[in-house]
């Protein structure tokens, strides 16, 4: 991508779903043998893989991770327990198989893609500066969005960053505010990987410290996302935005990635449509950004890990939709009795 | 069995957990590169796993997926828009491959076993005599406690039986009363396979129906369980008693699923703690019955269609859950630093 306008105007008119796909899709389920509805979510799962694969019989053949590292300033007011060399020991953990992650994708039956981005080089301290200039975050939002393979059948999203739930609890604030709360700060940032009470006064100065620095440039939630954001936020809007140029269906994980991907929402009406979020992290803010997303998640487990780890969790869900989907007998040809026989 | 004096002194004193390994679980889970207890609800899974199989390491190599199928007398009451035909129907359709729950096993990498339970005899009408006489209830509790194989890992209970959403909500409203509603039909009942208001109102009044005409018999789980539930739902009080004896963890699925296992839980402290219940089903009355069980389910999307589905749907999180306890690195392994160094 050359420029944030190049970015804007994809963004304002994203693809649309195939209806077709869907409604052949959803004309299956009411013939299959099961009370109508009786199977819940998976059935509009199997439709909504189906509108966003634009395939009646959708597949589930390459389901790939991708985990985007990045390093971030803002750290050095000791908003995270953990020092920043972490990120780069944790892609070094990814690599060797070591992570939860790697479990995770390998139950999923999903390949494992970790695109570590200038870890060396963390971004500006965002409440001093944009935490990236133009060209650092066109950058990062390429190599999100040109490491989307076309022929991917489901993505999930993840990151790794330390200090990153600061970065995605501003950009959180940006983009929805807080219903009159009296700080940002307060209501939309958590504890992280486990900050403690004087490390989260500091988070929360540090996200109303960067709010009214930036100020009205944060009306634009492309500037929002590059003042406040991290690369691997930069790159997960990317990624999100190619999948939906490439009908790839996408599974977001928890808090930092539902932000990092949120901007496309506040774009183009209907620009997360081609996402799911797969889980409801116990992070302090997730629920609230799922909500004002208007987005259902599919898994409320607790988990507050990152790394793709709840969306990577939640593909056998979708691999189960499917196989009902495709697998199961119609009532016709079971020689099952319908609902009005008794 | 040969009495239900013998099932109710094996149902008063449970096998214990095993603490040992429960903890050293816990030990390991505190050593993986993750923040504490980021994994939320898998850290607990796989310390669950362990205690109720007796192994520091888990394993899930052997999961079974057991349905059980019975009629029900109550059935020409009009208490279900499908004819009683359907469950020898689903039996079949189960045989040949073509429901759902033969679809989610194979994702699950389950085995499935189909047991009907005299298909050709319905129980008698609940309303006007106990469904069951002593000898057909301890046969249907043995064919259950018999079908479940001491070398399984995991077991996965399941129903089919046209009409036994009344028999569950009975045995529901017998075991938990309603907290001062007007009718226990009415707090208990819900919409099955999909009753219209007719169907409904004939549902709830058959349910204060029974419970009127079985009166104090019923302060007796077991007497409760033989005069209201069906062979399936006795099918699976033995199953589930017998997983207990032979340290096999359970997962439970829908409300009648978890209305069979239910008496357990009144006739022992914790004597319902080897299991789980997978999720929280659309049936109404399901997430009432959870809350007097004191239970968390692992899974809220919206099925309603029982057959073990939503049982077997939980398989992978637990996989997951075991993956990551297994092969995740500790900090000390992968050379990642800990919380504190920052």
């Amino acid at each position: 991508m050359n420029s944030l306008d190049q970015i804007r105007t994809l963004c304002a008119s994203p693809l649309p779903g195939d209806d077709t796909a869907a409604a052949a899709i959803a004309a299956r389920q009411a013939q299959l043998t099961k009370p109508p509805g009786s199977l819940g979510r998976l059935e509009e799962l199997a439709a909504w893989l189906g509108r966003w694969q634009g395939r009646e019989m959708p597949r589930l053949d390459r389901v790939a991770v991708l985990v985007f590292a990045g390093n971030h300033g803002v750290v050095a007011r000791g908003v995270s327990p953990f020092p920043a060399s972490v990120t780069a020991q944790m892609v070094a953990n990814f690599a060797a198989g070591g992570a939860a992650i790697n479990q995770l994708a390998a139950v999923a039956g999903a390949s494992l893609q970790v695109v570590p981005l200038e870890l060396e080089h963390p971004t500006a301290d965002l409440c001093t500066a944009p935490a990236m200039t133009e060209a650092e975050f066109l950058a990062a939002f390429t190599a999100g969005h040109d490491a989307v393979a076309p022929e991917m059948d489901l993505l999930c999203l993840g990151e790794m960053g330390i200090g990153n739930t600061t970065a995605g609890a501003a950009l959180a604030a940006a983009l929805f505010g807080a219903d009159g709360a009296a700080s940002l700060g307060a209501f939309w940032a958590g504890r992280g990987t486990g900050v403690d009470d004087a490390g989260l006064r500091r988070k929360r100065e540090a996200i109303d410290t960067a709010i009214a620095f930036h100020g009205a440039a944060l009306g634009d939630p492309l500037e929002a996302a590059r003042r406040l954001g991290g690369r691997e936020t930069a790159a997960i809007l990317g990624a999100t935005l190619a999948a939906r140029r490439h009908r790839v269906p996408v599974l977001l994980d928890g808090f930092v990635c539902t932000a990092a991907a949120a901007p496309l929402a506040r774009l183009a009406r209907g620009g997360l449509d081609h996402a799911i979020i797969a889980h409801a992290s116990a992070e302090h803010g997730h629920k609230a950004l799922i909500g004002r997303l208007g987005m259902q998640p599919l898994l409320d487990l607790g988990m507050r890990l990152g790394e793709g780890s709840g969306a990577t969790l939640a593909v056998p869900i979708l691999r189960a939709a499917l196989a009902c989907h495709a697998g199961m007998a119609t009532f016709a040809q079971a020689g099952v009795s319908t609902a009005g026989d008794a």
